[in-house]
């Protein structure tokens, strides 16, 4: 195979999508374009007819603008990545975005764009290829041995989630996970001297990396330092490639504008000429490389058929492993509907206790439940009891050690999620989701059914003030679209939310979790928790008002209604658990629980923004916080900021009259 | 001085301020108490007496749940700190609240807790000493010159944000900056031989920093260490100091449990004893130590005194410094008004590009505007031509290259607004301000004046698809407290966003804008944008339903309502640049510009939730975008999702019906 010609070609199709688009990177596919073509026709064991082939290579592309790289590269190998494809690069609905995206694209392993993120993710699939491994590997049957592989820029070593998740992966000791770092020295303001001149080498050294160093244009150098990276099993391994962004191309190449811009034609034309590639052809691919699809298909075929007979003999021979790989993989779960009625109705515990306990339950269940805490796990009752700890010499266990690090855990929750086989949870107090928002983000936008428990989750935190105390905190993560956002009003509601959480398998979701006691709640019969909300407190007056709460302001409810009732105002309850749930439910049975015609108070200790839609078309107001926090026992604080039964009360006079 | 005698002083009072409390955070002031008096009370130039004092040393304590030891020192130092405000940590409205709150109490230099914010701060802040310097230190007047330390622990030091920030702080080779690491092996889970194994040390050379060693509990050395420190005038210092976390508690010093939670009455009597300090007696201040803030009132009002001098030669010598300087720092501005005018009315460019000629012409009239973006200035328009830029050899430049550091430059804004002297501001796509969320948090409870410019503020943006496109960025960002969001709708309502966010002195700004062309709209007489939302279109019918926009979505809703009011219906359009400031304007405004008995159809691309309180008491329907975006050419895109003149004229029949 001449290597050199396909990177050629992959350089003249990347030319030519960003060209066809008038809109895209050009500089990263071009100055990538050796190191691509080494990876997948060299190096990487992959099944371009099988993408979901459970031991192929993982390759990640942190640098996402460079994804006509990837779309390159994965045309060439035969992916379901036709030269119509690329042809429409960046088009409406086409499986070739702007930026890979999770789902859009056959062979493509997860969404890059927002730097970083990528790096991260890949340190979560190698940690999932260990943990895979160290469950399933048996004496002579290597079932889970690949490499995870991920191409990153200098945007992406600024970034300091790459950082977080680094610094893990070196302390994990995940030497079947090869970064190669495309030194090109030039980012969109221009030289990188202008504000990145840390050495790399040495940081990754200091985390306990091995790093080699290599030509990112020397093809035959290419193969060999990543031969020499593979080799070493203990320390996941950072290649250094120097590379010169838009590479090939006659007047732009290593300079910053190729970077977000198309070349121009003449340029693109210049480009082909000096790669020997007929500069009046678009989207070129010579008759020597017309088998190289078939080729690679006949590898890979012939790679995952080994694997399977491997496969076949090892589930022959440990049948209720393989039993578990299937269930695993195809996302099946047992039962574990007992949790739901796991707490007696004298229950009077904080949600993350509650939440701790259902955690450790379902746990018991669902043995490829694991996750952790960014160092909080004790606050967040995150540990599951009785389970090893992930460490660089035992990845059995199922309990994550993160560290202060929530961006680096969420994005490594993402890739340990893709990666397949594990439900993955984890942890941190609320106010520190702000943290981990983009890679939130991006597990909604992937439909990631990862699970965040975040505790402490108002100003009842007390002490701690302001900076622990979240105010617009669960707004604005109800905010995220297809991120379900759980805020339970005592243990049971508790219950169900994991429940729910867990039955989600097409997006994440979140738990938010008080650090103060809540009573039971008693719920009327029929009660349905899978609607969003329900009414908890039936009125025993003439209905004047709905109160609608969730999470603690529910029990706080109930005692302004009973206070309030006591004048003779019917004041129904509802808990809403799940707001968006809840607006999604029909008409018919939002207006049973809140009628149109009876004024609606919404209840919240945070921002009042979001609640003035709980009841479209009728009358809603809301008794919020519109300000920060305050530091002091949390009763005390709460009081402090408004949150009496008596202003509360006068508010629902206010509004009956 | 008896140093030892300080800090064991600092000792007793820290576990009393925690057991008192019986909440809080003793393991990390007995760790660090020997550290903190050396500082104090032997290296820091400051004036106890007058916590502004200019050329002050700054010290931040990154690690904010370790506040009963600055509050300790602070007392001790003589600054507005008494025995009985120690007694009442973390009590309400106390001026010892849990984490060191800016504002609350006398020399406390800026809010910390979240980790890692701390140690970026004090990197903002030495970067204003050195801005200072370059602009104010004259020969032989040396006005500004003093340190900025930072103490900061095991958590700091695995969060990104701080790793982004010192390889900024190495980059920019800040010599006046001395970082202390607490490395006591301690996390709130165990050791950090659990999930932190790298070499911290290496690290930092290969940011480009000098790193020492010390004993942090040999006095002497620490001094000794510090010294040596202050010498390299190249390169910012780490000290790694090797601690242990609970010192002096007899059975729990070393162990986690001392991390976050009171000692017990036995062990802090215990601690006493082994301190040298009487059992029985809290919140105790030996004898021999009662003249130690008249003595630090002294030194430190000496060494103000003896710069007070300097400072008046200097001003004699350079009066237009001079005038600059007290300008500067009281935070008085010229006038630029002339910017409200400066489009003409047929200026059709997109609100970057306009916002980028706005912060031009404001930075000719207003010296001390300084800033710059996450390497995205080309796109954000947010560099300052014809002026220099920041770097290590040469400060008196006004632009900053951030790299890609989104979250690191948002933390630095904050350190360096509050160092004082600068206005700052900081820009990048606001997609990406997810990943400065929890600085521009701390902004606004801060209540610093930045300016965020962020740009690309929709689906519009295009082919780089869902991971650049804010569906429910802007939202987030309008329910923090404190911050004001400006959504401006062309080139004049983006000069009034810049006009009022400079005005403002309370609190952070974040101006969001777009990537493609707004018209110039023609507004009514007497049109008043400092209101927040103003009617921009007054109805040529009889007022059948108002249109409530923001954005690009205001030219929209112009379109919508001269298309529907051909069928009679009479559309008034109101924009919305600040909703907040709006919805915090006198029900008779709002009730003239939103008739309560009309109904109002708010239209953003973006999550519908917030908009429903936009008109309370009245009806109120939302025409927004409750999904991910998707990747095609923007115009194309948008309609994809639905915003369409034909589909927003059928919304408001709806609502009519």
């Amino acid at each position: 195979m001449d290597l050199q010609k396909i990177a050629n070609v992959v350089r003249g199709l990347s030319a030519d999508g960003v060209q066809a688009a008038n809109s895209g990177h050009p500089g990263a596919p071009l100055g990538l374009a050796d190191i691509g073509t080494v990876l997948y026709f060299d190096f990487m064991k992959h099944n371009p007819t099988n993408s979901n082939w459970a031991n192929r290579d993982r390759f990640v592309l942190s640098g996402g603008h460079g994804s006509m790289l990837l779309y390159s590269l994965l045309h060439l190998s035969g992916y379901e990545v036709s030269i119509e494809d690329l042809k429409n690069f960046r088009q409406l609905n086409s499986n070739t975005p702007g930026h890979p995206e999770y789902g859009d694209t056959d062979g493509v392993e997860t969404t890059t764009g927002p730097l970083g993120q990528g790096m991260a993710n890949a340190v979560g699939m190698a940690i999932g290829e260990r943990m895979a491994a160290a469950r399933f590997n048996q004496p002579g049957y290597e079932v889970v041995n690949h490499f995870t592989y991920a191409l990153a820029g200098d945007g992406d070593f600024m970034e300091g989630v790459s950082a977080e998740a680094s610094s893990l992966a070196g302390h994990l000791g995940l030497g079947k996970l090869i970064v190669i770092y495309d030194s090109n020295k030039i980012t969109i303001e221009g030289s990188t001297d202008l504000a990145f001149t840390e050495s790399v080498k040495d940081r990754y050294l200091a985390y306990g990396w091995e790093v080699l160093e290599v030509d990112g244009h020397d093809i035959p150098a290419i193969s060999q330092v990543l031969a020499q990276a593979q080799k070493n099993l203990d320390q996941p391994t950072l290649i250094v490639a120097t590379t010169q962004i838009g590479k090939g191309a006659p007047t732009k190449a290593g300079l910053a504008e190729t970077h977000g811009a198309p070349l121009g034609d003449e340029e693109v034309a210049g480009l082909k000429e000096s790669l020997g590639l007929p500069a009046d052809q678009f989207f070129y691919v010579p008759e020597e490389l017309k088998n190289l699809q078939q080729m690679m298909a006949q590898k890979g075929e012939q790679l995952e058929s080994d694997w399977n007979k491997l496969f076949a003999d090892w589930a022959k021979e440990y049948p209720q492993l393989a039993e578990q790989w299937n269930n695993w993989l195809s996302g099946k779960l047992p039962d574990f509907e007992e949790i739901l009625t796991m707490f007696p109705n004298d229950t009077n515990i904080a949600s993350r206790a509650a939440s701790g306990k259902v955690l450790n339950a379902i746990a018991k269940k669902v043995p490829n439940l694991v996750g952790g805490s960014a160092d909080l796990s004790p606050s967040n009752n995150s540990f599951l009891i009785g389970e090893g700890s992930i460490s660089a010499q035992d990845f059995s266990g199922r309990n994550f050690n993160f560290g202060v690090r929530e961006h680096g855990m969420a994005s490594i929750m993402n890739g340990l999620a893709l990666y397949g086989h594990f439900r993955v949870f984890g942890a941190t107090f609320l106010i520190f989701s702000d943290y981990m928002r983009p890679s939130m983000r991006l597990a909604a936008l992937m439909k990631v059914p990862v699970i965040y428990i975040l505790t402490h989750d108002s100003p009842y935190v007390g002490e701690d003030g302001p900076t622990h105390q979240p105010i617009e905190t669960t707004e604005s993560l109800r905010l995220i679209p297809n991120l379900h956002v759980y805020r339970p009003a005592d243990s049971e509601e508790t219950a169900w939310s994991w429940y729910e959480a867990m039955k989600r398998n097409d997006g994440p979701s979140a738990l938010i979790l008080t650090r103060q006691n809540l009573p039971f709640l008693e719920k009327p019969k029929g009660w349905d928790f899978s609607r969003g909300g329900y009414v908890v407190r039936e009125e025993k007056e003439e209905l004047a008002v709905v109160l609608a709460a969730a999470g603690s302001e529910v029990n706080f409810a109930i005692k302004v209604a009973e206070e309030t009732e006591k004048e003779g105002l019917g004041i129904r309850v509802v808990s809403i658990p799940n707001r968006v749930v809840y607006l999604s439910q029909a008409e018919s049975y939002r207006h049973k629980v809140m009628p149109l015609d009876k004024p609606v108070l919404a209840i919240e200790l945070g921002v009042s923004t979001g609640w003035y839609g709980i009841n479209p078309g009728g009358k809603v107001d809301v008794f919020g916080l519109d300000r920060f926090g305050a530091s002091g026992p949390g009763q005390e604080v709460v009081e402090y900021l408004g949150f009496t039964v008596e202003a509360v009360k006068e508010r629902i006079e206010k509004l009956v009259k």
